[in-house]
């Protein structure tokens, strides 16, 4: 399958191309930039110099549906909601790495994103696809919405308990931490090394664009509150973790707590549940598709803690693409996908 | 006045000399070891060379009586519940660093800390003083117990809310981080570098020992209830922050709760509120005494946030430490510790 | 073909773990170790869960002969100078990634390691192989003695010119930098967090063990001097580079030094030389196999400058000691290696 | 003495702020900007806030030289070389810790800067001064040229073999290493976090500003050839170590080699030579002015190796410009900066 990566020159593309170009079913077959044509990748990013000798080529809706099997944006938000309906008119199989497509309700989108939302009949095709969750929908599909980074970390810590049915509502608190890498190649004050380095900051309080995304699957999981939702930015280039406080109706033992989400993901190979008293690092995923989750019910409070990290730009991003592809295609869901966590 | 202290070599006792050092009315007399005595205190810190020419001594009572005026007990937690004793018994003013006093409840001590508490007589000799909060009974007392690191940044950013009565019970959760320097010199595969740098873990969960000292303070404020509390470590050296999060017993708008903060700490030196929507870093404390903190009212959930920053090392140790001392002498209170934080 | 490893615990049996897991030739059937037999190797790596359900053995020579086709030995220096010898005798082919079989002589190695020399007659038996220095040798023999992470990098930096035997003697300096992983898990003061981060540090100065094995290299490819070499410590996880002075008989010119090492390198998949004023980064080599390259002559001092750059636990480690086995075996030798650098 | 800060948003003036703060003979009146008027330094600095309540004011050169007695310019370097010349007519005192003052011949200033030189009479006015090296002419002056960061760190380490005009012509190679914060707070794509963390990058390979400013102190003390010098980007937010390589004329042992530098730097608060043995790391002197300096001679080769540390945005900027005002007004040379280096 010919591969198209719109993007190419960010983090996200870079990481897909890392994938890409040792998957046994996909083959990388033009990279495109709306700024940069004519520049060969390995300029730009000298790790892929004998890796991957493509130019950079201009956005051509009707040549890319001709070159192309299957398109991935990992272009900033806001570009895909004008991109992709064009991409997809033009015939392109899409799928979409940015928040464009993700929230049916274009109010919400264009409150929390301040800006303008995409044409609702485009919504309304894309199929937002957190596997694990909802992958019954995908395969065949022209136009995939992956979720955002954060969204996977709480999400996949959360669906036991939603689907479950027990999420006492109003409980749910998500404290969020990620590493920079999530703010891409942003050219910022904010984002020089001098004032990130040795230095832990909460951001968007209260704010942050990923809140209605994991509303609305909880919401569609049966938990209908609205979520606290903080994030902060940790010193470190890849990795999130989410911190999930919550309360259960009635009452839960750490063991059955532990039954229900070994029984959840029992069948999942990239979410990986921790034995009990045991929590996951962030390293321990680093650079692979995993989402590890450690769970912890307090007596003293009643209050149930659950941890989840993920890499984000692997399962918060361009893993989890590519796992979608691997579905849209009929292919081995973990195909390309299986390598370990890098440690340390 | 003469200071000596014990545990020099640990990372409190460096910052304790880094202060004093440059103090106006406190001179190092004296630094005390266990272990090393005999030894150069460059020796072990070369960045100390040239700075304070002290050998370190051993640890004798009667001798530390007469040669100083206070000592800081910058030990492991453990130590002093022996020494503080025998130290007090020989005449020595004496500040403590460890939580070895902190708690007046001795079961709970040997509940959270899985060790034998200190004698009840000598625990209920120690005056806790977190400075801010409760200040008057330090002034000419002889035997001080410094706050941990965390309950100082947790307590700092709980106080006007927990002192107004209008925390409801069971609200309170703190999602707290700290930088590595709190784990101090320990030699342990968890410690290493390459184990924790890009990495990002939770530890403790729902059983790290200053827990229990948060709730005595808040029931002293009035809030009776069990908290959740959670801590992270975060690939920096220095600095904690404290995600609060808690709901008010009837309505609050964010102006109010600006204000009551803002007045709260009005004739505050060491607690900078920042205006509304502004939240602080780490780095914005580092190296200084002070605790910044920030909040938020969420409309959507009727959810409070407060983010309050120290510098573990200072506010949340040597800093307090020294200010407590200050108060105890009757000098100014923010005497030799009015540096402005190091930034970047 | 079956693969044990002897040292699995440690960082550069993580990395063996990491490549073969994946590895089209090799698979892993055995994990050793001298202590902790008995223990799931993902309790001690829990990045590894779900990836290699293997119980940590007991090092026991005939079986290991029996169970494997191949034995890396990743264990700490000084332990392979007995337990490879043991294993040969055993049948097994060893492929050994410590210093113990290095130095051909014994003199020099208990002058810089400070311990006492393998068997002579076992020294003998083993080829050393830096496979683009000196490959032939390697295929089909049963003992590989696996080169140091900073010879790697300053060999092959300095391996075209001192072939072309133009490097004036007594004018090499090289001056290399680690990431820490290089210490492995070793539990010391010297190897926390808190003493490395925001740090940068010169050790061993003068007195690398890595020295004498440049110099015999050297010696073998016509540069007869002792060599300057000084070591430090990067506050970074991985990485390696080596900037590496020195002059040449008589004159060369920037564009003739470019034209020797893209000649010289042409060949090889795993070197790569970047273009006349680029220079290459640690990042960009992360977490693969490659050596990249960048060179520069000065003109107002006729002085060259090398830089050459590996991921310390890759091409310093265990990424080229299954290049070595793949050449030992007749595969192809970036089998199971050709994954592209982690970018950022 | 009232001072005045141009340039104060930098991080050269975060540190004057740090410094003169506290400076017992020194008053921060006023700081300037070219284009933040109005805005208080909290709001750019919230680390600031309650420290110094300062409103950034424009800049007017009569207006300066009545509000101040020494004003310093933090400002990038190319903007001293037109203000300078105003300030200084107006009749301010002036540190300039800028590089358009520093070279004497304004050809070198243009090849290597890239950039109009200052004029040739106000470049003759200005008095160089690493005070350690030729603190003389600098009292009672009305125009300071500040050293760079590499500079200090360089030639304090090479002084005492300059001066002793032992060192063999043409055998100098400095090999330097800065973290990050030597960049500023500018915005680029190469100043980004996720591009510099966990990454060791060599850069301006052979073409360094700071090479003519080492060469022309160095043939002031009698060193004529041109040097080699590379500097390498380390992920740290503070710190430069030099690591400098040299032959002497003759034989010289290492005790005579320390004996040397103990003599030469023997009245000097600033520099500390270590131990033979024993080598600074740049983390013990980080926040403080020291330059510590560690030697080794190494028998094998002939090849003297010197190690000096600085904090850049100390010694090699705000503290040495601070220590350049205290002797310019005849103060101690050490006030306001005794203060112990932080650590860890």
């Amino acid at each position: 399958m010919r591969v198209g990566i719109v993007g190419a020159t960010g983090y996200g593309g870079a990481e897909l191309i890392r994938i890409l170009q040792s998957h046994p079913k996909f083959e990388i077959a033009a990279l495109y930039t709306s700024s940069r044509q004519g520049r060969d990748i390995h300029n730009h990013y000298p790790h892929l110099t004998g890796i991957i000798p493509l130019t950079l080529e201009e956005i051509d809706p009707i040549k890319m549906a001709k070159d192309t099997d299957v398109v991935f944006l990992a272009v900033p938000t806001g570009i895909a909601s004008q991109l992709a309906p064009e991409l997809l008119t033009a015939g392109c199989v899409v799928i979409d790495l940015t928040g464009d497509f993700r929230l049916k309700n274009t109010e919400d989108y264009e409150y929390w994103y301040k800006r303008k939302a995409a044409p609702k009949e485009w919504i309304e095709k894309a199929v937002y696809s957190l596997p694990e969750l909802n992958r019954t929908s995908v395969k065949g599909s022209q136009f995939i919405s992956n979720p955002g980074c954060y969204p996977t970390a709480a999400l996949l810590g959360l669906a036991p308990l939603a689907k479950a049915n027990i999420l006492k509502e109003g409980s749910v608190i998500i404290d969020a931490k990620s590493g920079i890498s999530g703010a891409g190649q942003t050219v910022s004050l904010g984002n020089i090394y001098s004032e990130l380095n040795e230095n832990l900051k909460i951001y968007k309080v209260n704010g942050h664009q990923h809140i209605p995304e994991i509303e609305q699957m909880l919401k569609e999981m049966g938990y209908e509150s609205p979520i606290t939702f903080q994030t902060h930015l940790v010193p470190m280039t890849r990795g999130i973790m989410t911190t999930i406080y919550g309360t259960v109706e009635g009452k839960i033992t750490e063991d059955e707590l532990w039954q229900l989400y070994h029984d959840f993901y029992a069948n999942e190979y990239f979410v990986r549940v921790r034995d009990k008293g045991i929590f996951p690092a962030t390293k321990e995923v680093a650079a692979s598709n995993f989402c590890d989750i450690g769970i912890a019910c307090d007596e003293r409070t009643g209050r149930i803690t659950i941890v989840s990290v993920i890499d984000n730009l692997m399962k918060g991003a361009a893993g989890q693409a590519v796992q979608n592809a691997n579905i849209l295609f009929g292919f081995e869901e973990s195909a390309g996908l299986k390598f370990s966590p890098m440690y340390p």
